[in-house]
């Protein structure tokens, strides 16, 4: 069924962009506007969007789509020159392309109309995606609650003889068990100094005391995704990584108590960065605070020094900042905000206190 | 260290196709050409190459690009204008695009340079992988071998109490286990009615005496993939559907018998179709009868009505007919086929004697 306000949302902002004509063919982004999962391979599947609200599907017959008030279907099968059925269809002038379609649709459609003009068409999709309705909060509610879970089922999982990557498949194959779906991806799980490496890929290797465990999870639960980081220790922990896993969190806090509507990204990021400066590791904070997340792990906005967009109610991003000490330890804490009228929501809830677990 | 011989078939191709520089970015293309795994995740990675030889890479610091000699290195931070630093090293006129690059880089690069005339510049490089080399068929072989033991594995754990996911997932780890890697898909294991569906998803359908069990397995090993399928009947057999098999199998290895250099892929698939149309069930041979295979799962060439290529050594694809009776059963079988000089050698070794297990 076509989501009759995210296509306004659409529309609105296709006017403030100065685009007539948008071509949507990213398969997340068809989700959103049509609730359908069509999976186009390598065949093509676009949905021309007018500032007139007209909208037309150009599907491929074994994408079985459905038929969508709202929206005029034209249907083609293979050996059918598509190209020329959406390039037919545009008016003269700038067509905003798909930034993620490949080059090869893009050309098709182009070389039909030496008339277009393209340019980069995603905004106005990209831009009503960052701001989650009702029914998406939910989701990623849910998804969070999943997350909760997943975390718990890791911490109480360390074993002396579980490698960082049997750890890694054991909590994948909950997620699995739990979205019935599954992805090809690691969940992020570091032993001691692996976890100094932000994106350290799970290895071989075996816990000892002292470590710290850092736990990065994230999934796809019903089409939302959760991403959530805790870092505990095994069996004991050294004053020195006490110190810095209380530096990160209390930074990471921050960073939460700041966040509330009409405040900038860049200014959130420098409210968490500051705390870790102030106590003296601003250098081992190698990355940015946080991402936005939705129906894509990685979505606007940028939690980062470079991003302005201010922080509006739907919003959803991660705050996680980290201290990373090459050959040490590293510790980072992420939760995910939904940002409300008033300040945020959390969606994700696993305890932040210190914990050591045997 | 980039692969020589293939980047001199590559301008031997580009030459042929009339394409004096081309733009190679699809991670597959580049690990084939550099021997290097590229990540760029929404980042740009980029090889330009010209029909003088001249190779320019430009990647951002992030990939931790491993210089490599004959190729010249540009590397650019987050925040650096990569689509300038293409731009101002391509010719005025036509330059081939990668089909699989997504629209934004694309764009990206035209906008800076409103000479160039934009075409589709893979065909080079997926003509050079259609012929695999000596170093790409032992890797084919040893996937296939792997193949081999995963068919087998299915097939002893056929339980009266195991849904077709739960067979599929046992299958996927299996191939897990022998190769160290993830892949987001899954296996595919049909019983009984659900094998009519040539890509039927595997669901909670428990087996049932006098069920085909149709297992198409298909796993990247070390960068190439295998693909094979076999059915097989649990407990027993009625005449029909052993009849059924044997026409299928018949037809398979017609078409295996049928490969040799010179046969047009369209001759291949209508060699195959006389025998199924001949025994009556020509339409419920739904699909093509294979295609090619190498670093991803589907490459040129395509086995089927519509693709008049002839077969050449070093060509891989699959022939995989089938009889799809709705409601009834489904019954496939696949292997994988390299082209030689004098004919072809089969890479998938499981027996295809009709089997009943018990």
């Amino acid at each position: 069924m076509l989501k009759r306000k995210r296509i306004e949302k659409v529309i609105e902002n296709m006017v403030r962009c100065g685009l007539s004509q948008i071509i949507v063919s990213d398969p997340v982004a068809l989700r959103y506007l049509l609730g359908q999962d069509i999976e186009p391979m390598e065949r093509c599947a676009a949905l021309v969007i007018r500032d007139s609200g007209a909208i037309d599907a150009y599907m491929n017959k074994l994408f079985c789509f459905e038929p969508t008030e709202g929206v005029a279907l034209h249907e083609y099968g293979d050996g059918e020159d598509v190209y020329r059925m959406i390039a037919e269809g545009l008016h003269p002038g700038r067509v905003g392309f798909d930034k993620e379609w490949p080059t090869r649709h893009t050309l098709g459609v182009l070389s039909k109309r030496p008339d277009l003009i393209p340019v980069l068409g995603s905004e106005p999709v990209d831009t009503a995606r960052m701001y989650k309705d009702g029914a998406e909060a939910e989701l990623l509610r849910a998804a969070g609650a999943v997350n909760d879970r997943a975390v718990a089922h890791g911490i109480a999982n360390i074993r002396p003889d579980r490698s960082e990557a049997e750890l890694a498949k054991l909590i994948d194959d909950f997620f699995l068990n739990n979205s019935g779906r599954q992805v090809g991806q690691y969940q992020i799980a570091c032993y001691g100094a692996n976890a100094a490496q932000p994106h350290h890929v799970p290895d071989g290797t075996k816990v000892r005391p002292g470590d710290a465990v850092l736990l990065d999870l994230f999934y796809p639960i019903n089409g939302y995704w959760c991403d959530m980081t805790r870092t505990v220790f095994y069996k004991n922990v050294s004053d020195h990584h006490r110190s810095v896993y209380e530096i990160v969190r209390e930074a990471q806090q921050t960073g939460i108590d700041f966040v509330k509507p009409g405040i900038r990204m860049c200014d959130i990021d420098r409210a968490v960065r500051g705390v870790i400066e102030k106590a003296g590791y601003g250098d081992a904070f190698i990355t940015r605070t946080g991402h936005g997340l939705g129906m894509m792990v990685h979505e606007p906005p940028d939690v980062s020094a470079a991003c302005t967009a201010e922080a509006r109610p739907g919003m959803v991003f991660s705050i996680e900042p980290g201290i990373y000490l090459p050959g040490d330890v590293g510790v980072r804490i992420e939760d995910l905000v939904l940002v409300t009228e008033i300040g945020c929501e959390v969606l994700t809830h696993y305890p932040k206190e210190l914990l050591t677990v045997d």
